[in-house]
C-alpha cells in the first residue's frame, strides 16, 4: 500500500476557501486601470522569454513527459494525450505572441465601458455599466499552454481564477501558475488571483461552489462537459458536440465543393468546427462527384446512404446513426436530399447548432440558406473550419458555444463580460412615481449617451 | 370519483408536437419586417379596445373569478391571489397602452441588427447579426395580463411562444389566446406561433423539451423557480428571491433614509425589489432614529440586532435567519455595522445580488459603495424599488434576472433575442491561412461597421 498523495487529502473546506480568497482577489483586479491589466499579461510574456524562468517550465514539462511516457507504456494513457502535452520553445513563443496580442487589443477590456446612461427624471441618473464575472473556474485536459491563454484572458477581463487542469501536466500547471503568480505578486496583487486546484477532488468540490464561482469553463470531450453540466448548479460554457454540415446545391462550383469538402473534414479532423456530413441535391451530382473523388484521395472513409450509393456503389452504407454522429475523424456521412427544404429538415434534425455551410453559386439560394439556419454560425462558399475566435478576429478564444443565451459560436473574452445597473438619485422615492397620481412626477426617459 | 378532466389526457406527445409546430411558426414571424410585427401589437390593442371580444374576456373572467371565489371559501385558494386574478376595463386599458408603447418603440425590435461586420480577408466578410431566441415557454401564475404582456414581448421580438398559466385563470387565459390568434390568423400568420397549454402535467412536458425550447421564463413564488431551474436542461430565466438592503452612512440625510426606507418597504412590499434590510453605521444614528421613526408611523415590524436595540429597546430582537429572510410583508431587519467595510460583507454574505442601495451625502462614501458591490443593480439616493423594467425605460418587462451570464437585473426585451455568425466567402479554406505556411494567405480582420 503507497502513502496516500498529500494532495489527496486537502479537504473541500480548503479549496471553498482558496475560492473564496480567489473572488476577493478578483475585487483588486478589477479596480485596476486597463492599462494595469495589460501591464500583467507583457509581464508573463517577458517572464516566459526569460531564459531561467522557461527553463524551469521546460524542465517541469519534461518531468510530466517522463511519467507520461510510462504511463503510455502501461497503456495507461493514450497517445495523443501524450503528444497534446509537450510545451516547447515554439510553444512558448506562440504563447508569448498571443499575450502580446491580447495586451494590445485596447477593446478587450471593457471593465467600466458604459453601455447605458438614461435620465430617469431630473437627478436621477441610470448607468449599465460593464464588470467582470468575478471568478472563473475552468477544467481543461492535459494541453498546458491552454492555461496561460486562459489566465491571461481572465488577467484581461478582470476575472479571478481557478485552474483545474489534468494530472498528467500537474508539474507543467505548477510551473506555469508559480510563473502567473510571480508576476501578479511583483504587481501588488495577491497569488490567489490565479490560483491552481490539484486534488483529484477538486472538481466536484469546484462544481458545487455555486454563490462563489461565476462561470465554470470546460475544455475536454463532449461526455466529460456533459458530467460538468449536469453536476452543477453554475453556468457552464463548454465546447459540445459539433456535427457541421456542407450542403452542396445544385448551383455548386465542383471544384469549390471538392476543396470545401476536404478542408473541412480533414485539415483537423478532431475540431470541433469540421464537418462531418455532406448533403447533396440531384441537380449537385457533379459537385458530388468531384467532392467524394477529393475526400477518397485524402483518405476518408466515406458512409453514403442508398441514393448516394447508385452513384458511388462503391462507397460504405451508412447507418441511421452515422446521421448523429460526430466522427472526430477521417470519416464522412454523405447524403442526398431533394433540395433545400429537405436540406434544412435534415440540419435542423441531426445539426448541434454549431456551423453549417452552403455551397453554391445561386445568391438566392445561399440567402434563403442563411436567413433560415438557426446555428451559431451560417456560412456561404467557406469552409466549416473558419468558426473559430482567432479567425474570426476576436483575440483569443474562450471556447465555441452551441448555447444561445449569453455568447453564442466562438467566444473571445466578451464572454467573461456582465454589466451592473449603477442609478444615482437625490432621494427619489417610486410613489412619486405612481400613474395618474396627482401632483406626481413621470419618467423623462432621456437617452444621454 | 368524478371523471377526469379532458384536458388531463393528453398526452405529452401532443404538448412536443405544438412545442414543435409552434417553433415552425415562429421562424415566420421571425421572417416578417418589424413594422409588420409592430402591427400586430397594434391589432391586438384594436381587437382589446373592441366591445365584443372585451366583452369574451370580462365573461370569462368572471367565470374563473366565481370558481375562484369558491375555492376561496373552501380555503383551497388565498385571497391575494384570488384578487390578482381580476382583470377588469382599467387593466385592459393598461394592458392597451403597453401594447401600443412597445409598438412605438422601434429600437425594441432587433432582427435582423448588424452587430458586427468584419472583412476576414478579400471577398470574406463576417456578419454577427441579430435574431430572435426561437421558442419560449412560459410559465406564470395566477395573473391573466401577464399573459398579453409576455406574448407582445414574443410577438416583438420574432419568438413564438407556449404559454402555461395557472389553472385558477384558465377561462380568462383561453380568451386572451383566442384573441391574439386570431390577430396571428387575420395577419397569416399560425395560429400555433402563441400557444397555450392546459393539462396539469405540461409543465413537466415542457422543462423536458431541450432542444425544443430555447429558453424557460418562470414567473411565480422563489420556490416554484428553484423547483423549475433543478426539473430542466433549458436556461431558465426568472425572478428570485431579492434580498435588497439599505446602508445608512454616517453622512445620511435623515429625513431621505426615512423616505428612502419607508418607500422601500411599504410601496410593495411583496415584489422583489422591496427593501429587507435596513443596515447603519453609528455616525448615521440621526438617519436611524428617523427611519425607525418613519417605519414605525407606517406599521411595519423591525427586527433589529442588540446595537439597535440598545438605541432603540422596543424593537423585536432579530434572529440570525433574519438577515437571510424576504419578508415580503411590512417587515424589516435592521443591523448597525461598523462601517462601509463591514456593510459590503454584510452584503456580500446575505444579498442575492439584486438590487442594494446607500443613503449619503458623501459622494466618496457613494463612489465606494457603487463601486465595489457585486448586484445587478446599485444605487445612491434612490429607492430599491426603482428596480423595474418600466422604471429603468426598458419599456416591458420580461423579469428581473439575479444571474450573471446574458442579462442581468431588469431585462426588457433585449433578453429575448440571440445572434448569428454569417460568413459569405468565395470558397476560402482554412488551410490557406495557417501561420507559417509558404504562399499562405493572412486575416485582414478590418471592422466594416
Amino acid at each position: 500500500m503507497t502513502a496516500p498523495d498529500p494532495k489527496e487529502l486537502k479537504d473541500p473546506q480548503f479549496t471553498r476557501e482558496t475560492a473564496v480568497a480567489a473572488r476577493a482577489a478578483g475585487k483588486q483586479l478589477a479596480a485596476l486601470q486597463a492599462s494595469q491589466r495589460s501591464a500583467l499579461l507583457l509581464d508573463l510574456a517577458a517572464a516566459l522569454q526569460q531564459p531561467d524562468a522557461r527553463q524551469k517550465v521546460l524542465a517541469a514539462n519534461h518531468e510530466d513527459l517522463a511519467s507520461a511516457a510510462q504511463e503510455e507504456a502501461a497503456g495507461r494513457l493514450a497517445g495523443p494525450l501524450v503528444r497534446r502535452l509537450v510545451l516547447d520553445d515554439k510553444k512558448i513563443a506562440g504563447l508569448v505572441d498571443g499575450l502580446r496580442q491580447l495586451a494590445a487589443m485596447e477593446d478587450t477590456d471593457a471593465v467600466g465601458r458604459i453601455l447605458v446612461r438614461r435620465e430617469l427624471d431630473t437627478a436621477l441618473v441610470l448607468e449599465r455599466v460593464v464588470c467582470p464575472l468575478g471568478l472563473l473556474g475552468v477544467v481543461f485536459e492535459s494541453r498546458p499552454d491552454a492555461l496561460v491563454q486562459i489566465a491571461s484572458l481572465a488577467l484581461r477581463s478582470g476575472n479571478a481564477v481557478l485552474l483545474k487542469g489534468g494530472r498528467e501536466a500537474a508539474a507543467t500547471n505548477r510551473a506555469l501558475t508559480a510563473l502567473i503568480q510571480e508576476v501578479l505578486a511583483s504587481r501588488g496583487l495577491p497569488r490567489q488571483t490565479a490560483s491552481l486546484l490539484e486534488a483529484r477532488a477538486d472538481v466536484e468540490t469546484l462544481l458545487g461552489l455555486d454563490g462563489v464561482v461565476d462561470l465554470v469553463i470546460a475544455r475536454g470531450s463532449s461526455a466529460f462537459i456533459s458530467h460538468v453540466r449536469r453536476s452543477t448548479q453554475i453556468p457552464v460554457m463548454g465546447h459540445d458536440a459539433g456535427i457541421c454540415h456542407l450542403y452542396l446545391h445544385a448551383s455548386a462550383s465542383p471544384s469549390m465543393a471538392a476543396a470545401l469538402a476536404v478542408d473541412g473534414k480533414c485539415s483537423y479532423p478532431a475540431a470541433c468546427n469540421a464537418t462531418e456530413t455532406l448533403l447533396w441535391e440531384p441537380g449537385a451530382a457533379a459537385a458530388l462527384d468531384a467532392a467524394v473523388a477529393a475526400l477518397r484521395a485524402a483518405g476518408v472513409e466515406l458512409h453514403a446512404d442508398e441514393a448516394t450509393r447508385r452513384r458511388h456503389p462503391d462507397l460504405l452504407a451508412a447507418t441511421p446513426a452515422d446521421w448523429d454522429t460526430e466522427w472526430g475523424a477521417l470519416s464522412l456521412s454523405i447524403r442526398c436530399v431533394g433540395g433545400l427544404d429537405e436540406a434544412l429538415l435534415h440540419i435542423e434534425r441531426h445539426g448541434t447548432g454549431h456551423t453549417e455551410a452552403i455551397v453554391a453559386e445561386d445568391a438566392n439560394a445561399a440567402a434563403a440558406f442563411l436567413a433560415a439556419v438557426d446555428a451559431a454560425c451560417v456560412f456561404h462558399n467557406a469552409s466549416t473550419r473558419f468558426s473559430d475566435g482567432y479567425r474570426f478576429g476576436l483575440g483569443a478564444e474562450v471556447g465555441i458555444s452551441t448555447d444561445k443565451l449569453h455568447a453564442r459560436g466562438p467566444v473571445g473574452v466578451e464572454g467573461l463580460y456582465t454589466y451592473r445597473w449603477l442609478l444615482r438619485g437625490q432621494g427619489q422615492v417610486s410613489t412619486d412615481y405612481e400613474p395618474g397620481r396627482s401632483g406626481g412626477r413621470t419618467f423623462r426617459h432621456r437617452n444621454l449617451l
